[in-house]
């Protein structure tokens, strides 16, 4: 299983906003779908070993299952969509407990720490860091989890969070990358097993 | 110099498309689209040394030049605006003779043999094929080119041209990926010099 936590600082935690305006008002979703997109879609196909963690605002999260995945599609509208039709059912959202919003599609009232917490649990957290080892360098965890910011670097209370459940700090290049296209990288790095070994 | 030559079998040819349906009335747009922001997008920064040509139905092609390029979005919707002012001008595209449309962003009426005529006569074209050489194995050339096909398989045709044209054969990894993301893929080899010396 690979999974992937996305912080979306600006992201909406109502229904209330349009699908014809994620990239600004908003608050830059179509960044957390570009990521939704790169983590599950292959040609003609969907990884089901997946999941992705979009945290929003730190207030709700949504969580996407490749397992159970249906209606998911590659563009940015219909992701948001998804997005939207999960904060739809934002009352529903007691305490930890998820609320699946659409197959494979679920909504909690989390924000990233407990998020983090979690997934730490069942994984090799890898934090992506200018300063990191080459991630050639690194062999491949089994159960991987990347955490990413969208389009705001993180805060500092959340990169003492990560590094604090980090086993490891790679980069993965001289450039540094958009949260979507780091995913597409950190994915072609473990299915080749690394580069190394393919 | 790197370039991407994307071929967008349903791609419109009019710009009477509307932006709220680009990946089902515009012929999957959406593609195209993520192709753009895949071939130029940084945390922060643009690809200068880029070259994107997206051919729309073996009709025009819609060049994104990144050493020009002004207004340009990473979101879906504006990029598919920027080909839809491009296509504003068709009737100004007569012959090869391109038309800028937007800064850094041109017309021409020509479709992919053309394209890959003139971008094979200055640079290594790179051939992703399933079947090809890892990509490890492969020294970076200085100057390459890259032809993807959108969410349909190279026409017969258009694989023959490419074939014929391909100093390499290479490819990315065990997977298929979207075009989008196999470009992120071969920027991410580029700028690690190819993994190895990374």
């Amino acid at each position: 299983m690979r999974q992937f936590i996305v912080l979306g600082h600006d992201a909406p935690t109502t229904a209330d906003f349009p699908l014809d305006d994620i990239a600004g008002g908003a608050g830059r979703l179509d960044v957390l779908c570009r990521c939704v997109n790169s983590a599950f879609f292959l040609s003609h196909d969907i990884r089901e070993s997946v999941r992705v963690h979009l945290v929003l605002a730190d207030e709700f999260t949504v969580t996407f299952d490749g397992a159970d995945l249906r209606r998911l599609n590659p563009d940015e509208r219909s992701t948001a969509a998804l997005v939207r039709g999960a904060l739809d059912e934002r009352e529903e959202a007691i305490g930890h407990m998820p609320v699946e919003t659409s197959p494979g599609v679920s909504l909690t009232r989390r924000g990233f720490e407990p998020v983090l917490e979690d997934v730490a649990s069942e994984s090799t957290v890898v934090q992506l860091h200018e300063d990191g080892d080459p991630v050639v360098d690194v062999a491949p965890p089994a159960d991987p989890a990347f955490v990413l910011s969208d389009h705001h670097d993180f805060e500092p209370a959340e990169a003492d969070l990560l590094a604090d459940a980090a086993d490891h700090r790679v980069r993965l290049g001289p450039e540094r990358l958009h949260a979507d296209h780091a995913i597409t990288v950190a994915h072609n790095y473990l299915d080749t097993g690394g580069f190394a070994e393919y």
